[in-house]
């Protein structure tokens, strides 16, 4: 019997600063905002930034902590797969913005819907069907 | 002092079944190859699916299990972060595909880069940049 009880266990690679202090201050996708915002990676993954100054377009994922994890339906009716509301089993949100400017290990980055103070899980160069 | 230490759960809501058996055999990306898969959404969240069958691409969030966690920087000196190999700290895959038919709570899909067998963390209605 298949067992899916597993969990899996990420850890912040750093922390986004953005202009967002609650959820319903975030825009609904981050480009619909052009404000700045930064993105900190921690020490221990600077390494990880290499390279990264040629990408123009990056995939930031990062844990919405104030996130609904119960909320399977939303009250419309639609379920949280079929729609991009941070209310989800698990609270992975996923932004494509544009990376401004590479400082060391922290990033200067427009159209970022995260709220203030967010985990960041990961970062990628957007995919050309991301950007 | 700021406590990055913290470990973000997640669960597996599903579990992709794909052609490639390692690896070595997926697509770099979901695109490169016209493959068909299944995703089965276990039963407790199959509500979450209500309304998907009106999208056409999906973002599929996944776990590549058998990623190098430990991979900063590549052998060609890039970091985890400028390039989407699964190895980096977190290894949270993002694909977005083509979503063929929804079948209860089965998905079959067009372009799905998992490895098979891979555990399935989210799905999200592709926005138009991601498709």
């Amino acid at each position: 019997m298949m067992d899916h009880s597993t969990e899996l266990v990420s850890v912040p690679v750093g922390i986004a600063y953005t202009p967002y202090d609650a959820p319903s201050d975030a825009p609904h996708q981050g480009f619909a905002d052009d404000a700045e915002a930064e993105i900190q990676i921690f020490d221990e993954y600077a390494d990880a930034l290499g390279g990264i100054e040629n990408t123009i377009r990056i995939t930031v994922v990062y844990w919405a902590n104030l996130a609904d994890r119960t909320e399977i339906v939303s009250g419309d009716g639609i379920g949280a797969f079929a729609r991009r509301s941070p209310n989800r089993p698990n609270p992975l949100s996923i932004c494509a913005c544009t990376l401004l400017e590479v400082d060391s290990a922290t990033l200067r980055v427009r159209g970022l819907d995260a709220v203030d103070g967010s985990k960041v899980l990961d970062i990628k160069p957007a995919l050309q069907t991301e950007r």
